[in-house]
């Protein structure tokens, strides 16, 4: 960014005259404004069920049977990059929070898991409003695939993004550092094993590709609703692969009412 | 970065007649030939106690009784940004490998515990020289210390980072999402024992401040030598506070012969 700042600078100003730039938007760029920034550029992107937020799970691994694949930018598709990483069970993906971009961030946020109306600071919080938003989820790797067109494509599992997520670098997750088993978690801890009993009639289910079910499942189970809304006579829809699933909450039980396609 | 490319695009060329751009430094921020990319701006900067590379633990936590300062940039200073953060025991750092930046990336690196001389994967790997050179670790909170003139400053134990790396974002270690004790860690995780026996003169102990005395035996225990150099007659210098630590190692024991400040 130096480079740029060093050769702009001078000319924005009479350049502005001309083009009416937004001086607050760019400064979320921090182009003119803030020196030591780093820009990034996606290496892959991420190819899942989610085609919308609604229905994601809130964090990697609570829908551990969803399974996704990361396909890499042509620039990164030499499969040296990916030497020896098959010995390694688990990933970490730093990604772009495609849909949480903000001109302005704030201190801090409201977690779903408390009910939607307590606040937290954002950097107590995996909350995707934050000043650089920027995301870091642990999947599993469950194999390499080698194909025609995209060259090594990652098969994962347990990815809690959007379809499409810009992914910024991958990393392998090392046990001796990473996996803490002393940590505590705050008040996400006490909501951890929240979820709810997911009725889903066979007939339905039956609509669903039977390698995409137990993850749907999950995700459901999960709890899709923003902020606990208790609202029993409401019809949710939920995005999901090529469907749309409707269903009601009540009670701590979810019923699946119907499955579109 | 739309923005930017959008306006000043059409001007690029005309002006690389009166400044010559070096287009292939330009390139690697992608403001002119990529989509998608992301400028992240530092939220923070920590203090360490390594001034240089060299003698920086090769994972956060390799020597847990390091403390390092977490200061944040003036702009991030609201005590409401930390709210709820202390009943978390673990925090992620995403920061900036500042000393890695290079124009060009290589698909491969060779890691220091593997001699120095095996190739593996840029994506199998944790080494800095990465196609964004954004770094994670784990490192564990120990305090907010409210300070006149800093603000809220976290102190930390475990950081492997040089002194005055910008620092992206901070977030809560999430046990139930991040503590994978089925974890397997590949090539790493069988030179993760590896260490070395330090003999540490009292006299010269003595000359560090008791409070960084056994962060310092754990960086001299992991073996700051770069890719397992073996050769017993060098006599190695490591900076380390204000200090500079001068070394010799055989036969896997390491032995401080000078302390000098």
């Amino acid at each position: 960014m130096r480079i740029i700042s060093t050769f702009f600078t001078p000319l924005f100003r009479p350049f502005s005259l001309f083009y009416p730039l937004d001086k607050r938007r760019l400064a979320r760029y921090n182009i003119f404004t803030m020196k030591n920034t780093l820009t990034l550029r996606p290496i892959a992107h991420i190819k899942t069920d989610f085609k919308e937020k609604f229905g994601i799970p809130r964090q990697s691994g609570r829908a551990p049977s969803l399974t996704a694949e990361l396909v890499f930018e042509p620039e990164f598709r030499n499969p040296d990059t990916l030497r020896e990483i098959e010995g390694f069970s688990h990933l970490w993906l730093i990604f772009d929070f495609s849909l949480a971009h903000r001109d302005e961030w704030c201190a801090t946020v409201r977690p779903p898991r408390l009910g939607g109306n307590t606040r937290v600071g954002v950097f107590a919080s995996r909350s995707p409003f934050r000043p650089n938003p920027i995301g870091l989820s642990c999947v599993r790797l469950l194999r390499v695939e080698k194909r025609e067109k995209e060259g090594c494509v990652l098969i994962l599992s347990g990815a809690d993004l959007l379809d499409g997520t810009p992914v910024y670098d991958i990393k392998p997750y090392l046990p001796f550092a990473d996996c803490q088993p002393d940590a505590t978690g705050g008040y996400a801890s006490a909501h951890e094993r929240d979820c709810l009993t997911v009725h889903f009639p066979q007939a339905l289910l039956e609509r669903i590709p039977m390698e995409k079910r137990a993850g749907l499942i999950e995700c459901l189970a999960d709890d899709p609703r923003p902020s606990y809304q208790d609202e029993p006579a409401r019809i949710y829809g939920m995005a999901f692969a090529d469907f749309e699933i409707k269903f009601t909450v009540e009670n701590g039980i979810l019923r699946v009412l119907d499955v579109l396609s």
